[in-house]
């Protein structure tokens, strides 16, 4: 059996997944899709909407035939540590093919990136740097830089953050070593930032979690599989909230102010005395937003400064994630199958190059550690009986198998 | 102006406060009434189900002349720590008295306690040492120790909390050398702990806080001045809650679970191995009541285990607190006071031993950082903006003055 990996959030899962998936199937022949999934964190420093198992059972009720996690040492964090996570995990699972979503849509654009930047990286690097220390923000100093190397590029502009990731896959699976082959599918309906459900059955996942805060349901129901639909509403229904930042803010409005400056300068992406502009930011904001606006300046990005809150409230220090990215991942945890998945997993157990792991609970060590303390985090909000109920539940529940 | 000093809670103000206030004045003569308060957290390890403010006025409207805060280094400590911190303050005030209640009454028995066990000092720490040894809490190795020493006694047990405390203030003025005279008053009608609340008019604060719970304003009315009742209503209109720790279980259970077990073990009082029950009293318990009862051994009284859960709350480390408890009171800070009050502090303003602080945030160092920490802490389950105005407005608060 032959498969294919894609690395998603699906938060929430919509119909342009599920147009990915069909062609990732498609393009590459594969018999098998696996995602590899972020858990309950995100890649722009957010709490996915609904958990991770209800995001799991949307992926696999559309098609998906596997789904593991994306640690949280992974998940949130700048393109680069998040693909090469991803990367080795798909690679651990024996994948022959990733597929991504790209606003380019040409494979070849990424290679010949991929080409043009490993002949350039330290001319690169130190213009990066330069514009940096003028106080642009990383992302905005990397993509001068580019055009100021290449200004007449017809290769792949680097603003696009899907372009980006599909940039840092390309490099990740070379640098690693591995003989995966890359496909790419164009995104043609949505763009990843936009906050309007414009078209009629595809559209962006920010636009449609706007949608749902707006309780534009008739919109909502539109643009994803009714299974997601019914999932997200199930979710909500049990649990009385899908999550966002605001149902944090008391956390980390606590969290804050109750540690001393010094502690929270240890924290992960808590740069240039950061830790000052939190405590103030603290003081004056009643709600997450307001928070953010007290944040922002022209040297960070908001995904920047929302990925350092979310390191904040989950008390991730820079030693302990200095300690877990040192090491190579040292197992998977397998969220969900359906029976074509647990055939490729048995075909495969031989070869694979982790274990695979279904209770997380007996794990020990710095990167399970992480996990567990996440993962409570992101309960917090729940409300006191139901929070302590899956606290203890979350760390052995078993994987979802769907027939 | 002469003046009286008396430690006190007020949590709520009660009858039997203003009984003991009145006797104060009476017994010594003196013009004014000084009060130390704790502020924020007590020394049963919990929060005052309202405001050190609101606590203040109900003192100054009960004739109360001034009202100090009791920091929470010495608010939320054993009897000899607590009874240290206070004498200090009151004896910075240039009180020349001091009155509590007791069990007892008769202040010769302190005295002659007091001399016993400066006589009897090292053999009676042995004897407590061993009985922990075996198991027991310290209060209980305490009241052993004492029995044996002196099986005929008829000095005073070190049984009843206030005979606890009072001992402690007649060695904390000793051993600070200072010539402040104490002076007792019996506490005829209600124990500290009890429940319910017999007698007519005078009730214990513990059955009057079980009473605000049960919703029984009738009975509460008929025990408290009736402006402290007007005050407590008045607070839970504007904040809709009177504080328990119930309001503060979810950051507690957010912070146990989200803090290393290496650092849980920092927490001031935390001690062999405490941090490792913590973490699973956490992740089993749905309310503090739960958590509480998991945590409960033969060895750790109710109340040390309320001082841990508190500690582990507020942040508060073992090298802070050995820090702040190595120095002198450095500052004192007024929470209120009425005209008599007022002019005490004028004409005794060059003989005071520390400064009198009405804004603390413009302190720096351990000591105001502990203060301001506790403090947010304390505000955290008012609701998103209340909190964040209490939180802006209480550091720069002026003290109250009553006409």
């Amino acid at each position: 059996m032959k498969a294919v990996g894609i690395v998603v959030e699906y938060n929430p899962f919509h119909n342009g997944h599920l147009f990915q998936v069909e062609q990732a199937r498609k393009l590459t022949g594969a018999d098998v899709v696996i995602v590899v999934m972020s858990g309950t964190f995100l890649q722009r420093g957010e709490p996915a909407i609904v958990s991770k198992w209800q995001r799991a059972k949307m992926a696999l009720t559309a098609g998906v035939d596997l789904v593991i996690e994306l640690p949280y040492m992974y998940s949130t964090q700048k393109a680069e540590i998040f693909a090469n996570g991803a990367i080795s995990l798909l690679a651990a699972m024996g994948v022959e093919f990733i597929n991504f979503g790209s606003e380019s849509g040409n494979i070849e654009d990424f290679e010949n990136l991929h080409m043009f930047m490993k002949s350039h990286q330290t001319t690169f690097d130190q213009l990066v740097k330069a514009k940096m220390k003028l106080g642009l923000s990383y992302p905005r100093a990397t993509s001068e830089a580019f055009c100021q190397l290449e200004p007449d590029s017809s290769i792949l502009t680097l603003t696009e953050p899907n372009n980006i990731l599909g940039f840092h896959y390309i490099k990740a699976i070379s640098e690693q070593g591995h003989k995966i082959k890359a496909t790419t599918t164009l995104r043609k309906q949505a763009h990843y930032h936009d906050r309007d459900i414009t078209q009629k059955r595809i559209a962006s996942a920010t636009s449609i979690r706007q949608a749902i805060a707006n309780g534009q349901s008739i919109e909502v129901k539109h643009v994803m599989p009714e299974t997601s639909f019914r999932l997200i509403n199930e979710y909500k229904e049990a649990f009385s909230l899908l999550h966002t930042w605001e149902h944090y803010y008391n956390l980390l409005q606590y969290k804050i102010l109750s540690t001393p400056l010094n502690d929270l300068g240890l924290i992960y992406e808590c740069e240039e005395g950061l830790e000052y502009r939190m405590k103030q930011a603290s003081k004056l904001s009643s709600s997450f937003t307001e928070w953010m606006e007290y944040m922002k300046t022209k040297r960070y990005t908001w995904t920047r400064l929302q990925r350092l809150a979310t390191h904040v409230l989950t008390n991730t220090t820079k030693a302990e994630m200095k300690e877990v990215l040192s090491l190579k991942p040292q197992y998977i945890r397998l969220l969900g199958m359906n029976q074509i998945g647990q055939a490729y997993l048995n075909q495969t157990k031989k070869q694979r190059a982790l274990p695979l792991i279904t209770k997380p609970a007996k794990l020990e060590g710095t990167v399970a550690d992480i996990e567990e303390r996440v993962t409570n985090v992101y309960i917090a909000p729940l409300d006191t009986k139901q929070r302590t109920k899956q606290i203890r539940e979350e760390m052995t529940r078993p994987p979802i198998l769907i027939q």
